[in-house]
């Protein structure tokens, strides 16, 4: 690896979604740029909310040029229709990235956790708070954007595994 | 109204998603343009065939420029982690075009029905033997693209009663 990685992470949501740009330098140091919540309430309709979604991404894309992407897996929840609508942001912004050319990795919440509080049963604000340390960032975060950070850490950390152990990005996460 | 309307339906899926194209002329006579299914099993993961999705979909709105887009309403089904997957799917789709400007109308699989054969409980078969009638369309067509081309009948009859009663084509449909 030569030259610093820029991760771009994605939490996402159909009325708002978080996204959090961070730089691994050489010596695996991590570097806040970037973070925010992207509003689409604003939009008419829910297909207008998810053509906002990936223009504002594809703004992203081009100004910040990321090298890799990661994003949160979900799972069905109590109630799912909202798990469904969650359905359709994620697969927007999922292909918005892979339509680029981008790699995008999935991570289970139990993942993020763990990579940032050393617990997989770590709660949201416990996360957050670590997020915020980890990349001396001073003030609260906004929810969405802290745990679109959080997952681009993540993923910061299981390419440095398996860069150690040479081998692929799944393999080091099994491997822990 | 003047010259012809374009309408591209779409039958998503994150396996194959349907897509056909058809033209109301002028004297509301509707037109076969195209009709193809995607197939999405070629790429390596699932980020990588949302991004084929979106991009094989970008190609067939440049090429073929449609006005307007239909595709038909997800409800969760037995299977909630397939209709979850269909989410991801259909929300890319509808984010790609609805990015593009396009207007996207949704149709319950109930409303294709009574469109097409004028029962809301008819089966898929009939549905996709009257496509192929409605459209001149000889042999059989794969149902995807038969399901797509059924949607974006679907929109044509709709809003053709919109134009006939001066009203958006969400309430033409419910003075149905």
């Amino acid at each position: 690896m030569s030259g610093s990685v820029r991760i771009l992470g994605i939490d996402p949501g159909s009325q708002r979604t978080g996204v959090g740009i961070i730089d691994v330098a050489t010596d695996g140091k991590l570097v806040h740029v970037h973070h925010a919540a992207i509003n689409l309430l604003g939009a008419e309709d829910f297909p207008q909310r998810l053509g906002e979604l990936v223009a504002r991404l594809g703004e992203l894309l081009v100004e910040w040029q990321p090298d890799e992407v990661a994003i949160e897996q979900i799972f069905l929840a109590r109630n799912a229709m909202s798990a469904l609508k969650l359905g359709h942001a994620r697969g927007a912004a999922i292909a918005i990235c892979a339509g680029r050319g981008l790699k995008v990795s999935e991570y289970a919440a139990k993942e993020v956790k763990l990579a940032l509080v050393g617990r997989g049963g770590a709660d949201k604000e416990q996360v957050q708070h670590m997020v915020g340390a980890m990349l001396n960032l001073k003030g609260k975060l906004q929810a969405d954007a802290a745990d679109a950070l959080a997952v681009a850490v993540t993923h910061a950390h299981v390419r440095a595994s398996a860069a150690r152990l040479g081998v692929g990005v799944r393999q080091a996460w099994s491997r822990r």
